[in-house]
């Protein structure tokens, strides 16, 4: 299983031919809604009860029916009689006849024979039980009717849909107060490399610190699933095939960082192959930095064997194990965080190839962004440091101009 | 200390009010660097060491000298002898002579006389130890210098830097395996009001369940700091003073979601201002939704008495309790996450508010993005789950027309 079986793919094709041999995970967990910020949501919930459950008032004033004030104004107000005071989280049991009110604060619960609120700043007392109403109220004026937020059996948020600040707070005011999330992924990352050590080492002549891993280890964790480090294997067949197997049962999703040499590519992917059909599916894609990535799915899982430079690697990550970790949790596309920007210089292309180019962000004293590409070649990682985000140089581009706006996508 | 008291502040105004008095705190931890994604650096860290350490290859190829290659053609290749091969992980012992080559793969080290790597492409076997050169290398090419990614001494990221998955990567690649990072901050959390309910309950008419604890610690996760719910406190002065002390002496920083009535929100600050000095500083902000916020310094530590509404409850966290959370953590401002959209519709605002409506983004067929304002009361909190994110309309603006380009700030 060398090289030269494959084309060479575009990374939309490249990621199409994985994506379309997955099946979302069927298996789901319930939590405490409370816990399950950022959580994929694995039902469709609905809404069990109208909120609020009741009408309440926008303002302090007075709850009245609304007839009594019209015609009401600062020359000819209405005269109404306070009967009561609303307390709040209390039932409203105070039942108004013509020409009454209620005291009522924001958020109290109107009578059942009140219609309207009246600001209490366009009343006037005149007496200790009487007000005088300045200007008349509308039906249903300053109040927030049954079931306004939401009704009984509206739809409220979709399966796939991750549970942001407020969604948590807008479930828990429906007594949701446990959702079926889909379990986060565990998923394996192994480095190889006869040159990688672990960071704790310090290296001798011809070796580098581990830095994938970490890298792989910590995108995966922003993208809410569960990294399983296995640790670095040398270039050797047996090896890496015993160590690549042991992570591949562990993992939902295995993601060997390979070395960069051609031979241990091939290598790496002989043993992805051998870890199920149908394997290896991608060798190569027309991108840039990350040509030499792999895609593979073996036995229904995904295998990727991305490239060992660490631009590639975060580039290749981004382009194809982000988006195959939410179609396995059932997760809507995350919507990509970007920033409009200028691009400050010529930056080149090839044809025929989907280039990644780090950018820094520079404010503008017009207020606009500028985006300032930080060059360097791929195994550079500190190029990644240096910049805010990265911005892509469409297939057949050719390059973009100087003053080109550009949507950088954010780091 | 009423509210009378209190000008209305402009956003900006009243944010650097509290600002101003504050001063990040001192306290720092040292955590394994792996483990420290998302934390903000409280040391400047500077690099103990070049990266690469070595001269790497960027190409499976031949380690060479230069000089031999100059001239070479296809029609009149350099020819070279194979004097041994560079293994990977290894230093470079092999001594290049005059018209000598080591077999080098992507990664692998130079030996000390080589200075370029031709790539196995540009070359041809011609016997076992034999290669034709049929293109001249430039010294350095296809070589990562010592100290290209990073020089021994050089800046590597800022006190106040948040840290992403490449900066861990980076870090651990030079041996960086443990960093000090601003503590976590304790933000203590009170919801106050007698119509509040917890979420477990079934409410009673003129109930409703506690919505703000929860987007408030949900929002305080996702800032990197540690939530502390202190629980529901009724509309009374000494339950309200009793516990919001307890929560305050808790806490670096107390979020207080008030009720929404003028007495609770006067209570709230009566009781916020009795905590120490100078107590609240700002009562009113020229805001919607938002307006009756409360911002408050007591003995050094800030306080906020955000309204009950959940929609200005969450607006104002952002506008106030994220960037004072920021400024203690001594963290950089972080980049708001924004979305370049097209206003559909007309909306209104007063001259000398800030106004923040909710929108929906939603995809045009032309590859641009509308963004759809989602109408609501600021007690409605499913107009916050219904919308994507937010738009700004300036304090003077008066409104927006249908068809402005907007950027829309992401939840």
């Amino acid at each position: 299983m060398t090289r030269e079986l494959f084309d060479v793919r575009t990374p939309p094709d490249a990621l199409r031919i994985v994506l379309d041999r997955l099946v979302p995970l069927s298996e789901a967990e319930r939590v405490k809604t409370k816990d399950a910020l950022d959580r994929v949501l694995a039902e469709a919930l609905c809404s069990p009860s109208d909120l609020p459950s009741f009408r309440r008032s926008t303002m302090d004033g007075f709850a009245v029916r609304a007839a009594d004030t019209y015609g009401a104004t600062e020359g000819l107000p209405a005269y109404l009689e306070i009967v009561g005071e609303i307390l709040m989280g209390r039932a409203a049991s105070i039942e108004l006849q013509r020409g009454h009110a209620a005291v009522i604060a924001t958020g109290g619960m109107l009578p059942d024979t009140a219609d309207a609120v009246i600001m209490v700043e366009q009343t006037q007392a005149v007496g200790p039980h009487t007000i005088e109403v300045l200007r008349p109220v509308a039906p249903g004026e300053n109040v927030v009717q049954v079931g306004e937020d939401v009704r009984r059996g509206d739809p409220l948020l979709e399966r796939g849909h991750t549970l942001r600040p407020q969604d948590i707070g807008g479930l828990l005011a429906l007594g949701i107060t446990d959702v079926c999330v889909a379990r986060r992924l565990a998923v394996g990352i192994v480095s190889g490399g006869d040159e990688v050590i672990d960071p704790e080492h310090s290296p001798a002549p011809g070796q580098i610190r581990d830095i994938n891993s970490y890298t792989l280890a910590s995108l995966v964790l922003r993208d809410g699933h569960t990294p399983r480090l296995h640790g670095i294997v040398p270039d050797d067949y047996t090896a890496l095939e015993r160590e690549v197997r042991a992570a591949f049962e562990a993992s939902d999703v295995l993601v060997v960082s390979a070395g960069s040499s051609v031979s241990t590519r091939d290598m790496t992917a002989t043993v992805i192959s051998s870890l199920g059909l149908p394997g290896v599916l991608v060798h190569g894609v027309s991108l840039k930095p990350g040509k030499p990535t792999i895609l593979a799915v073996c036995d229904g899982k995904p295998v990727f064997g991305l490239p060992g430079n660490p631009v590639s690697c975060m580039v290749t990550y981004g382009l194809f194990v982000a988006p195959t970790l939410a179609l396995l949790a059932g997760a809507d596309a995350p919507t990509q965080k970007r920033v409009a920007a200028r691009l400050t210089r010529n930056v080149a292309s090839a044809t025929g190839r989907e280039d990644y180019i780090q950018v820094r962000l520079e404010e503008r004293p017009d207020g606009g962004v500028d985006a300032v590409p930080v060059f360097g070649k791929s195994n550079l990682i500190y190029t990644l440091i240096r910049a805010d985000g990265m911005l892509k140089i469409p297939l057949d581009a050719g390059g973009l101009l100087a003053g080109t706006p550009v949507d950088v996508m954010l780091f």
